[in-house]
């Protein structure tokens, strides 16, 4: 049994996506960020970075922070999601936690949350988060997932795409990531896995 | 053979750093990034988000971007380095990739090189940092290294320390990170990856 310490984010449905798609029996935890659930020092334990998501795993007495080394870990336990090329995935997965997440991230913060405080900030995220989103749509051009077969590395990148309206961010513009997303969107484990630890709203889709 | 491209950044100097502490040959190849060769076609072929550090292992044929990504495959290929827990060792990585590099990284563009521009971004970024630099020092407190022995964790993460002048950051204030920084400095391995390509300054030093 894996318990999971989550909270309805990208970063937080990465893991609950994932533990559905390899069918791994979890149980769920809120730790609600609006109530700086995340501070609190039983928590700390678990994650010393103070972020969800964590998971402990029973079966292995693994308690584990970062949601790139839990995608790692349950692939691994599993020995499925791997994609065609390990090294492949294991690249993109690293894209994704290196460069995609930290940078959009940033958007959200300056453009969605805090618009008006520093242009040059939000100028400088936006240009950067077109910047990725281009380099993703060139790589999924002509392949239907980022490395073979749907693998973690697509299960990290989704949910951050999946927040393209906080991104300002037209799907529309990037033909390949609009199919991707679209179609992982129909996935009936990314569908529960998004409602996890609640229900928040609808998958967005592209108009 | 691996062939190394680079250029004197802590993301380049992670994985120069780590081919030298594997013992494994490897020829570099400077990727000049104030004359923009990282978007010469060639190099995109390479890493198609046009960032160093990449490689290619004439050995097996594989070429690889992103740091993280580069570090596990040289830990893998040598079985070496893995600190004492494969996957404590993951989530600290997964840490140094997903929060410190990035957030430091924020630093150095808007404190470093861009004064002025943005104060709101200044202070946000300045603030991520020192929290981070907590939870590091708080992770060496009773440890000689991020996970048991001295493994790719470590390779990760001190690159980025080594800048902690641009960062507005007394070391002294971090008493283990202060420690474990001096230490790691004194590797031979460590001496030799930093000038990789090309010498630019020395190890820099807590006064």
């Amino acid at each position: 049994m894996i318990d999971l310490y989550t909270w309805p984010t990208p970063n937080g449905r990465k893991v609950s996506i994932a533990l559905e798609e390899f069918e791994l029996p979890y149980r769920v935890h809120s730790v609600d960020l609006q109530q700086r659930q995340q501070f609190d020092p039983d928590f700390l334990r678990i994650s010393p970075n103070n972020k969800i998501p964590a998971i402990v795993d029973q079966d292995t007495d693994t308690a584990l922070m970062e949601s790139g080394a839990i995608l790692l870990y349950l692939a691994k336990k599993t020995d499925r999601f791997w994609g065609e090329d390990t090294w492949q995935t294991m690249q993109w997965l690293m894209w994704q936690m290196a460069g995609l997440g930290p940078m959009l991230g940033q958007v959200h913060f300056f453009n969605k949350h805090n618009p008006g405080q520093s242009p040059y900030a939000e100028e400088r995220f936006t240009a950067e988060a077109a910047r990725l989103y281009g380099v993703l749509d060139a790589r999924l051009a002509g392949r239907s997932y980022v490395s073979g077969d749907y693998s973690i590395a697509d299960m990290a990148i989704w949910p951050w795409i999946s927040r393209f309206e906080w991104q300002d961010i037209d799907l529309k513009d990037y033909p390949n990531i609009c199919r991707w997303y679209q179609e992982i969107a129909q996935r009936p484990a990314v569908q529960k896995g998004y409602d996890v630890p609640h229900y928040v709203n609808p998958i967005p889709m592209p108009n």
